[in-house]
């Protein structure tokens, strides 16, 4: 069946989050005497990511778009590092939308740009509509539509977010697919019926990134560069 | 307060959905020797179009997207006019599908363009993610985001479709300008916090048309080519 969509993982797959996080947080932190490592800082945050979507995931709390959850997550890596008092609201509202500004992978606006030629494209993030517009002009990303957590109101893995992604597109599961850094994505997307494309993103996670270092599966599609997806043959929309 | 996002109407306001289904219908009813006049065809069609919302509006029936409507609304008007035995299920799906390839009015795809450069698009109509997206392909319109009917599940002038899509892009009713070629869509955004902008379509219904042909309240901004939108003061995304 031709692929008539791509869907795309956007933190890690698309734009360099840990990067973009530190270079925000760098004169933030220069300005206030604050001795701690942007990156470390980054990282930190973004380990709080997982456990916040797992309380919807779970059951345990309604939807609630991610950048609410990313302020929530601010607040508590702030906490533990002792910083609580060096940050209003202001500052940690300014904070947040860091994430509304990431850079791209250098091969990330071509890649799309071809694959758009070929197919319809849209983000399938967790990130909420607003904060994937804002990415979007940010960045250099065009979609067709956005899609992904907000318009299932549930977190990827669970399959109702792939799964809503191709019914809002009109199209059935096996006609997109799920481009993701991420080998958990990609076995998530499948089991939704979507087809899958891995790229690696070696240094998402800085010099020591131990996973998703390659393709752990047999993925329908497997390329190291954004621009090699517009070359595979089946696309067509 | 600055206006940050503009959302359109898309049917009417945007494209010409009367001269593109009888463009559609035209050769389709002279290879079947059917001697019904295509523009009379289409108007048929839409006449439809508002009661068979209703039903969804008024809670009698749960949402569905305007594809399947559409596509009712054929199968009536095909019934009433005694030409049911003359086009089988892939004839009526085709024949559906011209809605999704409806021209812009001449001034559509500069406007959007430079209202783009200065503020968040994209469309706030009844039609389905899927037919925006297929819709805009055709038409050459770029978005940020596919906003609408789908997005909040109920029809417009429900004011949730409205506020559900400001929401959606994280901005207050009122940092958001509706722009319809309709004064009933406007009254409701209007009640719904939005700012309204209206522009006269007056070939929409085709030489005999006698309802919007003008503003018919003090719309916050009232044009008559899309490309002076963007010619206003107070936008900035």
């Amino acid at each position: 069946m031709a692929i008539r969509a791509v869907i795309f993982d956007v933190f890690g797959t698309l734009v360099d989050w840990r990067r973009g996080v530190a270079e925000a947080a760098g004169p933030v932190f220069a300005a206030r005497g604050i001795g701690l490592d942007p990156a470390a800082f980054a990282d930190a945050w973004r380990d709080e990511y997982r456990p916040s979507m797992e309380r919807v995931r779970s059951g345990g709390r309604a939807y609630v778009p991610l950048d609410l959850l990313h302020r929530e997550n601010l607040d508590r890596v702030l906490a533990a590092q002792g910083l609580a008092d060096a940050f209003d609201d202001e500052a940690r509202a300014e904070l947040t939308r860091a994430w509304e500004r990431l850079p791209p992978w250098p091969d990330t606006v071509a890649g799309l740009c071809g694959i758009r030629a070929r197919a319809f494209v849209g983000p399938c993030s967790n990130g909420s509509v607003a904060l994937m517009v804002r990415l979007a002009r940010h960045a250099g990303l065009d979609w067709d539509a956005v899609l992904g957590a907000e318009i299932a109101r549930a977190y990827k893995p669970d399959l109702a977010v792939y799964r809503a992604s191709a019914a809002a597109l009109g199209l059935a599961p096996a006609e997109v697919m799920m481009v993701a850094a991420h080998n958990g994505d990609l076995h998530a997307a499948r089991a939704a019926g979507l087809a899958t494309g891995f790229i690696a993103r070696p240094a998402e996670h800085g010099p020591g990134q131990t996973s998703d270092l390659g393709a752990e599966a047999d993925w329908d599609l497997v390329v190291d560069d954004l621009r090699a997806v517009a070359d595979q043959n089946g696309f067509g929309c």
